[in-house]
């Protein structure tokens, strides 16, 4: 449904502890005007991930901390429905950084980019597995983690948005591949939907038992998205000369602390870690999205979507992330497309 | 002086805290005979590094712990006395693993190698420049840390034996060069003789004011041995895609302790963290000798060492690793050559 005006969470203070929605200041603002070399879309997707909470923190990271007063910084999929440039046509669907509004005004500095035409997936997907969420997946796995056929990789919040893809991909490389999450719903559609090999329940009391039980041969490979104790745990379990992609960790964003861990191990074990970030393979984005719609069309990846409706909800919904509330990709739907 | 009794120090109890006599057994063993296909090498210099600390514990890492009533494990310069081996003759000077001993049986299980006759260097250059120490300085600065001319190059325990070869061969690649040590006076034989850029104390209260005025670009490559607080002000002023090679931490092998180091700069800085030993490196052991003999000769490559005199002063002369007692290469010596 189609408003008025322009609705926008700015960020009103530096959110301590889980985000509340008193962090913003939900605005109207007017529909934005495309003026020359502009345009104007309409959200109707948004993608909540774990980094929306590093953003609002003072901490420096790969992009500068959102100012209060600011639009809050978040990926979303919309809809050109202005244009005053020969790049975007009324009824373009376009994604990247929009911010959490419903109206985005597009200009060249903007971070967006044009969803090719007529691809026969629903909206949501192209959100997550084949948005910046299956590319993390692909390019952490691929890259970072490197990993061989017959090799074990482990990948936690396994059955978040990320994870879910890497795991599979590491199936698809001919890996074991256990998956760590909260709770027994999880791990089931972890090995009966997914095909990984195992899922430790992160919640049990002996779950660092269980994940020595299911990684017999140890751990070569840590596609890492939580730190903290889990982190620890695996990282215990890993062989000489693993790798530890490391993607995120959603355990301590909250926090405000610095988050630690084991460096004795990288040193006794010889690991290698590597942070990474989607954007550090910009350039190979087309090589990742062609591999990831062809895997998704022969039926290779499976995915699965959390979608919460209303554009007021996004502030909550983030929460859902850190209490383990989603499966899949977590999105906040805005706007049905024209 | 021979000794007409082989003295060994045995591992009497696993240590709490630093290292004391009373940790082991000093022992009078008969001097061993050679049987056939084995030698008996007598000990001319003990190398003591920070990684005898580690053995002694229970813990796991690239060599099994130290077991209690055995020789204690280490570094050693020895000379062949008896030989019933064709690769071994008398008066060869053989490096290696020779243990806490005055005498070492010699077999084809020995992690031992003979020493190229004639090499125109002191002894002592042979256990610390040229010896293992040398080699892990080479191959972790230049594999592991990848230094590119006119990177920042930090290096800390930078008068110890592996930092003060890895800056110096930093400076032959064209870095900034910037030493992290104890005091004023290594801080000067750092510029003075050996060429770094700047060394910082990291006694001094504004020790991170005064590292980040020495690294006006920011920090590319962490030549780490020391850990801790220290690790932590260097990983702060990191750059992005910055290299920490990982070679030790001094500053927890006495707490017993699991140590820890900052994940999260790891992730938003994207640092590729690696820790190695140079057993990593084995197959190209001639490669590196070959490049620091060279740089020796041409006395590109300054050395010290500090040598503390009499075998049974082993134990307690370790503690100077860990007290900042010594300068470049320590060593125990134990007797004079044939």
């Amino acid at each position: 449904m189609a408003t008025a005006v322009n609705r926008q969470f700015r960020l009103k203070s530096r959110p301590v502890g889980r985000l509340k929605p008193s962090d913003f200041d939900l605005v109207e603002a007017p529909i934005p005007k495309a003026g020359a070399g502009q345009a104007v879309a309409k959200l109707l997707y948004l993608s909540l991930d774990p980094t929306n909470r590093i953003w609002v923190t003072e901490q420096e990271s790969y992009l500068p901390p959102v100012q209060i007063g600011e639009v809050m910084r978040g990926g979303g999929l919309a809809q050109i429905v202005e244009s005053q440039r020969p790049d975007y046509a009324v009824g373009d669907l376009i994604t990247g950084l929009t911010g959490w509004q419903e109206y985005a005004l597009i200009d060249d500095a903007a971070m967006v980019q044009l969803i090719p035409k007529g691809l026969p997936v629903p909206l949501p997907a192209l959100m997550g597995v084949l948005g910046v969420t299956g590319l993390t997946a692909y390019f952490g796995l691929l890259d970072i983690g490197q990993p061989r056929a017959g090799e074990t990789v482990v990948v936690s919040a396994a059955a978040g948005a990320t994870g879910s893809v890497a795991g599979q991909i590491a199936k698809l490389k001919g890996c074991r591949v256990v998956g760590i999450a909260g709770g027994a719903e999880k791990c089931a559609w972890l090995t009966r939907e997914l095909g990984f090999d195992a899922a430790v329940d992160y919640k049990a009391a002996d779950f660092p038992a269980r994940l020595r039980a299911a990684c017999p041969a140890g751990v070569d490979v840590n596609f890492e998205n939580v730190g903290g104790a889990i982190m620890d745990t695996v990282m215990e379990q890993m062989n000489l000369n693993g790798r530890v992609a490391l993607c995120g960790m959603i355990s301590g964003y909250n926090s405000g602390e610095p988050m630690r861990g084991r460096f004795d191990l990288i040193l006794t074990k010889r690991l290698h870690v590597q942070g990474f970030i989607v954007l550090d393979f910009v350039s190979r984005f087309a090589e990742g999205a062609m591999q990831l719609a062809q895997w998704l069309m022969e039926g290779k990846l499976v995915h699965r979507d959390t979608i919460v409706d209303g554009f007021e909800q996004a502030p909550t919904a983030l929460n859902l992330l850190f209490d383990g509330g989603n499966v899949g990709k977590l999105l906040v739907k805005v706007a049905d497309p024209a």
